[in-house]
C-alpha cells in the first residue's frame, strides 16, 4: 500500500518482536519480524504502469460503479470546503450494520484504524498479538509507537493457530494491548471459522480487545464464516474493521472504518486524523446502497478466481482454499525469483510473505489479466 | 474543519493546560483553553448549505482551478489502487522550494502535520508553546496524546508577543516539545516579521523545535514578512507547515506537507497515516504548476477583503490588518448574538475566538457573499 512504503523504509527494526515458534510455551524469544524485500526498484513509469497486469495488491480491477463515479463527480463542489454536508457517511455506515452512529469510526482506509489502535492500546509497552503471515502492516504501526508484537505461525495447513493465539494472550496477559485477527487472513485467504472466532473471545481474557480485519468479508463463501459484528452490538471488547478499498473499488480514495462498543471508540477517536476527503465521502455513502454493483464485482471475482486455480491444478501446482480475491499458489521453489520473472512480462504479483517462501501471493484482476497470469505461468513455471 | 470537529467531542478537557497571563514569569497555572461553543445545533441542509454565504472556514470561494480540476478527473484510474503513479507529488513540492524530497513530509492536510508533530515531540509529558487565539487546534492535538500546552496572550495591538514565547520556552526549556507560530496568525491575520522570527529562533535552546505555520502564506503582501522555508535549508530546528487548502482551493480534498530538516522529519515521519488519496496527490502537483490561476485567487480575495473592511471602516468599524484570505473587525459587542444573527441570516462568518470575544472573524468569499455580508452588517449592527 502507498501508505506504508515510506513508513516501512523509516520504522523498520525500531521494535524488537517477539516469535513464538511451534512451541508457544517457551519464553519470548526477542527477533525482528521476517524482513521484507528492500523497495529499490524504480518506481513504474506511468506506460509501464498503465500497461501492467497489476494482481499484487488485491485491488478490484474493475473500480467503483457508476452510481459511485457519479456521487464522487458530484460531490466536486465541496472540493476547496470544509465541514461540507457529507452524505451522512457515518449514519449510513451505522445502518448498514444496525448499530450506532456512536460505535463507528471512520478511517482513511481501514488500515488508519488499525493504526490508531496501535496508538490507543499498544501504550506503556503493551503487545499485540497475532499470527504471521498476515497484514503485516500492523506490527509495523506497533513499531511505529515502539509497541513489541508477539507474533505466532499459522498452522501446518495454513490456517491460524486459535488456540495458540488463546494461550499467548493469557500468558501475557497484562502486556497484551490487543489481538490482531485478519479474517479472512491476507495473504493466505483462508477464513477463520465463526466457531474459532468465539473460541478466540471466550478464551481470552475480558478486557483484551480483539481487531478482527474484515477487509476481504465480501468475497468469503465459506459456510462457516461469518461477520463479528454482532459482538459489537453485544458489547464485547471487538473492534471490526471494514474498508471501501475491496469490493467497493475505491483504495485509491482512502475510506474505511471500524465498528466497537462506545468505550474501545472512546478510547480510539482522540488518536484519528479524521481527515477524509469529500469525495469518498459521498462516494462511501452510494457504495452502501448500490448492493448490485457490489454483487457484479463479487461474483465476476469469484469466478475468475476459481477459473485460474482450477487451471493451475489442472497443471500441477495447489492453491490454498481461498475466500478472497487473491490467492496463494504453492509453487514448491523460492518465489523471489519467479515473482521478477513475472514483473518482465508485465504481470506484477505479490512479494513474498515471510515464512511462506514458496507460495505466490496472485490477485484477481480481471479476465484478460488472468490469461496473461497464466500465460506466463506456463512460460516461468515450465521452464 | 470536519476533520476536528468530532475530536473536539473526545479530546476535550484532558489536558490540564497552563496559561501564562500578563506576567509571564509567573508560575504556570493549570488553567483549561478557552473553551469553545458546543456544536450542538444542527448541521445544515445540502439546500441551506448551497444557499449560505460561506464565511467561516476560511475556505478559498473558487475551488481549484481548470488545470486541477483535469488533474483530479484523469487520476480517477487509480481510484481503486494502491501504489499508483503519484505525478512525483513529493519532488514536486520538493523542487518548488528547493529543499530535497527527504525534508517533505506528506499529510492530509496541514493540519495532518500538526496532529504528527504533538506526536512525535510531546511524549513524556512535553508542552507546545504558542500563543491565543490561533489556530487552536494543535492545543487540541497535544490534549489528545495528553499533553500540556502552554499559552500566552497576544500583545494590545493583536501581535504575537514574540519575546514572551521566547521568556516562556527558555523557562520551560526542558519541558518544551515545540514551539507553534502561525505566520499569518488565524484568526486575526497579522503576520510575524521576519525579524521576529530570527529573534525567536534565536533566543530560545537550538534544540527546541519550532513549528511556522504558513496555511495563509499565499495571501501576505507585508513588507517584512517571509517565508521561514530557507531556515529548513539551514538545518534549523524548524518544521514549516504549508497546505493546498487555501490559494489552491483543496480544502475538501486533504493534503497539506510540512518543510523539515531531516531529523525532523525521520521524528515525524513514523507517526504520519501517509493516507492521502490518489486525486489529490495529482491535483497538488498540477496546482503548483497552475501559478496563474493561484495569483488569480491571491488577487481578487485582497481586492475584496480591502473593499470590504474600507466599507466597515467607512461605518465606523475597524478591522486588524489582515495578510490573510480573512480579517477580523472590531463590533465592539459580544460576537455570539451576532454570529447567530448572521446566521439567520444565511451569512455564515467565523466562531468566537475566545478571548477576543468582540471581534468577528470573516472569511473572504465570493463578491456575492461579500455583498450579503455588508448588507446584513448593515442591518444587524445599525439595529
Amino acid at each position: 500500500m502507498s501508505s506504508t512504503v515510506s513508513r516501512r523504509r523509516f520504522v523498520g527494526g525500531l521494535a524488537a518482536v517477539g516469535y513464538l515458534g511451534a512451541r508457544p510455551e517457551l519464553e519470548l524469544v526477542a527477533q525482528a519480524p521476517a524482513p521484507r524485500a528492500p523497495r529499490s526498484r524504480p518506481r513504474l513509469s506511468l506506460e509501464e504502469y498503465d500497461a501492467a497486469a497489476k494482481l499484487s495488491y488485491n485491488e478490484n480491477p474493475y473500480g467503483p460503479s457508476e452510481a459511485v463515479m457519479k456521487a464522487m463527480t458530484g460531490a466536486f463542489r465541496f472540493d476547496n470546503r470544509y465541514n461540507y454536508p457529507d452524505a451522512d457517511i457515518v449514519q449510513a455506515i451505522a445502518a448498514h450494520h444496525g448499530v450506532k452512529a456512536e460505535n463507528v469510526i471512520l478511517g482513511a482506509g481501514s488500515s488508519e484504524i488499525l493504526q490508531v489502535a496501535g496508538r490507543a492500546f499498544l501504550q506503556s509497552g503493551r503487545k499485540v498479538v497475532g499470527v504471521e503471515p498476515t497484514f503485516a502492516d500492523v506490527y509495523e504501526y506497533a513499531s511505529g509507537v515502539h509497541a513489541e508484537s508477539i507474533i505466532l505461525p499459522l498452522h501446518d495447513d495454513y490456517r491460524q493457530d486459535i488456540a495458540a493465539l488463546v494461550r499467548a494472550t493469557r500468558a501475557n496477559h497484562r502486556d497484551v494491548g490487543f489481538v490482531y485477527l485478519c479474517n479472512p487472513n491476507n495473504p493466505t485467504g483462508l477464513v477463520v471459522t465463526k466457531q474459532e472466532v468465539r473460541q478466540l473471545l471466550d478464551g481470552i481474557p475480558d478486557d483484551v480487545p480483539v481487531l478482527i480485519d474484515e477487509a476481504y468479508h465480501h468475497y468469503v463463501e465459506h459456510p462457516d464464516y461469518a461477520t463479528s459484528t454482532p459482538y459489537v452490538l453485544e458489547g464485547r471488547q471487538v473492534i471490526v474493521t471494514r474498508t471501501f478499498s475491496k469490493v467497493y473499488g475505491l483504495a485509491g480514495m482512502r475510506l474505511g472504518y471500524g465498528l466497537a462498543p462506545k468505550p474501545l471508540v472512546d478510547r480510539m477517536r482522540p488518536h484519528c486524523t479524521g481527515s477524509i476527503n469529500a469525495l469518498v465521502k459521498w462516494a462511501g455513502a452510494a457504495a452502501l446502497r448500490d448492493t448490485a454493483a457490489a454483487e457484479r464485482v463479487r461474483t465476476s471475482t469469484l469466478q475468475l478466481r476459481k477459473k485460474t486455480t482450477a487451471e493451475l491444478e489442472a497443471l500441477g501446482y495447489k492453491a490454498l482454499p481461498s475466500d478472497a480475491n487473491f490467492f496463494m499458489v504453492h509453487i514448491r521453489r523460492d518465489v523471489a525469483p519467479i515473482i521478477e520473472a513475472f514483473r518482465a512480462r508485465g504481470v506484477l504479483v505479490g512479494r513474498p510473505f515471510a515464512p511462506m517462501l514458496e507460495h505466490l501471493r496472485v490477485s484477481v484482476g480481471t479476465a484478460e489479466e488472468m490469461d496473461r497470469f497464466l500465460k506466463g505461468f506456463k512460460e516461468i513455471l515450465a521452464s
